[in-house]
């Protein structure tokens, strides 16, 4: 009996665990957003992992690194203007285990016209955070 | 000093695992190929979980599902002239766990002209073999 009640609580806590990972990887796609929609790509890249083996799969070869995937954004999108709205749309987070999470999501960017489409993310906990480690964007 | 030796054995056979891992991996995706390339799709598809939770991230809204995954393969390639030949480039293979690994690769098939891109893979180990659970090909 002891022995159940132990799995019982150990399932509960690693479930109650992964509800706070979910919630802390929701807030850093919000944060995102809310950066993106006030012109600040610099915040919005935030939620990236800052490291030279980030990786950023979109329409061209896939991107390598922090700095070049800023340099990207800011290549693409180099005004407020341009940047126009964007709305996530988070269809799914699994939380894998205690350091990794996948996400799929759709996106869409508002200007004079729409753009939009769907993007899976990598998600790792490092230093007690969550960042994403790989965005692969279509 | 005893400590030290099971920490040593227990990094090795961990290592030891996520070798194994990778090649069980890599053997999949070079049996989809294989399959392709005769014309097999059915075959092909034996890579991805056989469930209605598979997804797929494609060019459209993400399609739910095997059958419905295999059926777009069907309709997007009715016949072995247009499957052309697949060529996978495989650029990075990440076991996160003992159950998840995450896989980046280019694709390229070549019929009377070249289609090609990028696909990020999740991975997991279901009854103790590797199948695809989230392909996002672009």
């Amino acid at each position: 009996m002891k022995k159940y009640l132990l799995t019982a609580v150990l399932l509960l806590n690693t479930y109650l665990l992964f509800a706070q990972d979910k919630q802390a990887i929701l807030k850093v796609l919000d944060n995102q957003m809310t950066a993106w929609n006030r012109g600040d790509i610099d915040e919005f890249m935030q939620g990236y992992w800052k490291s030279d083996s980030l990786l950023f799969v979109g329409k061209a070869a896939p991107t390598k690194g922090w700095q070049n995937t800023l340099n990207n954004y800011k290549k693409g999108y180099p005004n407020k203007a341009t940047m126009g709205t964007l709305t996530f749309n988070i269809l799914k987070v699994d939380v894998l285990d205690a350091t990794n999470a996948f996400v799929l999501g759709g996106w869409n960017v508002k200007t004079d016209k729409d753009a939009g489409g769907y993007f899976t993310l990598w998600f790792r906990k490092i230093n007690g955070e969550w960042k994403i480690v790989v965005d692969h964007t279509s």
